[in-house]
C-alpha cells in the first residue's frame, strides 16, 4: 500500500528555501507570486499490516522534525 | 490563490535520499515498508491571474528538473 507523508514547515517558521525560489521566480520575470513555501512529500512503500500509528511513529521519530514542521499522513487506496 | 507543485523523481532515477530513509526506519525498528522515495511539495501563493500555464512554466523553468523529475499542479479551492 502506499502512503504519502506530507511534511511542511510550522507559521512563522523562517524559509530560506522558499525565499530563495521565490526570489529565482522573480528573477526569471514570473510576477503575481505572493510568497513561497517549501515541504517534503515522503512516499511509503508499506505492507498493509502497518497501522496508521506505526507511520504516525515513524514520522515522529525520523521524517518530520515535530519543533518546527507540521506531517499530514494520506493513504492511497489499494 | 494556492497552488501546489508536487515534484517527484520518475521511476528508474536513482533515489538515494529515500534509500537513506528506508534504511534509517529499519534502523528504528519499523518493519513491513518495502520502499521510500522522496519528492518535493512547493506551496505558492500566486494571484488570481496567473494562469494554469503560467505555473506550468514556473515548474518548466525552476522548479522540476524535466529531466529526470515529474511535477503535478494541484490547485487549491479559494
Amino acid at each position: 500500500m502506499k502512503v504519502r507523508v506530507y511534511v511542511t514547515l510550522k507559521n512563522g517558521v523562517l524559509d530560506p528555501q522558499g525565499k530563495a525560489i521565490h526570489h529565482a521566480l522573480e528573477g526569471l520575470g514570473f510576477s503575481g507570486v505572493n510568497d513561497v513555501r517549501q515541504g517534503k512529500m515522503i512516499e511509503l512503500d508499506v505492507d498493509d499490516a502497518v497501522s496508521d500509528g506505526d507511520i504516525e511513529g515513524m514520522c515522529k521519530k525520523l521524517l518530520a522534525n515535530t519543533v518546527i514542521e507540521n506531517f499530514r499522513i494520506e493513504r492511497q487506496a489499494a
